[in-house]
């Protein structure tokens, strides 16, 4: 590669939205007879977040009006260390105003959704991923498949999916300086 | 197919009973020393819900009395948008009578169920299913058996079955019309 | 089979014991810092203990006194139309003083078992079984392994088989007559 | 074997670490909006710590901080008779404290853990294990592999596999007492 001087600068994700209910549980809603409200989440799913944030990728979880009160999206707030954002019947419009507030471009942008009304999110993110489960539609416009089902590690393995991306990115980076330096 | 000319109206699902336990769930019964009573769906079943509502098919969720309380059954009713009618012994007495109010025919019913009650009207429905998890006798006497297990996309699966069969009939319709057209 | 008279009446099972924890339940304990205790079970099980039931089968269910409140076997009970019964570290004493009150021979008894302590009833009721997933002591002991989990079938399979087991030997009682008539 | 008379002392597992998050449970973390909070745990997991105990191996169960309130680890402590010990972001710091108090080599030590900050304690101890759903860093460091997963008989599995080594550890030193005598 003697002569190689410009390389655009890798991109590397900096925000990720994930859908909570599918991805990050196992899609089960809870109707109660009484007031008692829950979520079940992976612990494996929550470091894995936890590792990502660490990583400086900035993590908004995403709860739809219907599937969950503001106390309890309250509570995942703070276990999670996570924003937690509700969404509408089209999250496109509630992501696409994060995003731009943040000022970033989609390419910079990983999504984690689960069915339909997560299609173009999936479409438009330079990552994205459904979990093994979802339904037809949400995996045919993911840019990957987890191996894992939601609940079950589906979001780990698109952190460890998105950091080793993250890695090679630098690995280029670096590479890219010594062919700078010695040329 | 020259001198075509009659054509029975393709046969469309208006009404569709779908059973709570086993089918919409995984079969569960929670039996609970303090007064909570609860019952877990799955979101990709739901949202399959609201979508064979939107394209105008009217459902009725079926609950046995010892199963759930009014109190619950009336959320279950808030939560999904639909119908939640108690059955007895004999699901069939309840479910022929909410039929023959809508003046509709079995053959434009589609009818989920899991195990031996179910069984005849199982057999009576124009379409009929049973979750992959369900006794033999309710398998056998289904039209379909699902992949899916109950709870973990076993609707979701019969209700794109039934918009398939929709969306054929309706270009059967369309074809039909081409042709008493142009001959 | 010419000069056939004498036939030891077939055995037919009139009691099954079935433990809760492992079979009719997948063996998870809930331990709340609320008050609330709770155990799941599946429907296809509660039907098959009622359809034995119907057949004339008495049941009872086996609980240890560290699982389970007097609260909630008392709401076991009322559910499923089951006598529930605590049991200490060594089920066979209660099980053994059940069965004598009853003056029932352990041939005309069923067992269902999941662990270790439960290894001499499965080895000395005319029927026993364990579910898949019971540890190897348990399954070594059974007379029938389920092909299904505990929780998740293996008693509805257990009841089958006995019921199928009851159609056999009726049949045998039936051919018998018409063998004394005859000849 | 002729003219053998030393032999070291066949080590023996005297003191277990569990973790509770992902091995003991599923590692399905519960956010309720209400006060509730709760773990699940499978029958046959706590009968293994039952059995263990009884062959004289003291058992120390870990909790993250995070993870459950003092009430709650307490109810978990009386329910499987076994300590339960808090621990922060490093187990190891924790779990060495309590190894020196006892005065106990790490060859002494079995320890099971489920994620990347258990890595340097399954390093560490003579015997370790993770459930086959764990991570991959941890499945590395771990000296053995359950093939159940968390929450569905990791630790029973561990437990018999211990108790194997203790017994064949037990065998060895008979043996030896033999040789002794007769050469």
């Amino acid at each position: 590669r003697f002569g190689y001087f410009g390389h655009e600068k890798p991109e590397e994700v900096q925000l990720m939205f994930c859908l909570v209910s599918g991805c990050l549980t196992d899609g089960q809603t809870i109707v109660s007879g009484s007031k008692g409200e829950m979520v079940h989440m992976n612990t494996k799913d929550l470091t894995g977040l936890r590792i990502l944030r660490r990583e400086g990728v900035e993590v908004v979880l995403l709860v739809s009006n219907e599937d969950m009160s503001k106390t309890l999206s309250d509570k995942l707030a703070k276990r999670t260390g996570c924003d937690v954002m509700q969404v509408g019947a089209e999250p496109l419009d509630d992501v696409q105003k994060w995003r731009k507030e943040k000022g970033l471009d989609w390419k910079l942008v990983a999504f984690m959704g689960f069915d339909e009304p997560d299609v173009e999110c999936l479409k438009l993110a330079g990552l994205s991923a459904a979990p093994q489960d979802a339904p037809a539609v949400a995996v045919n416009a993911a840019k990957y498949t987890c191996h894992a089902r939601g609940g079950q590690g589906a979001v780990r393995e698109f952190v460890e999916h998105i950091l080793l991306l993250k890695k090679k990115a630098m690995a280029q980076v670096e590479q890219d300086r010594i062919h700078r330096k010695h040329f």
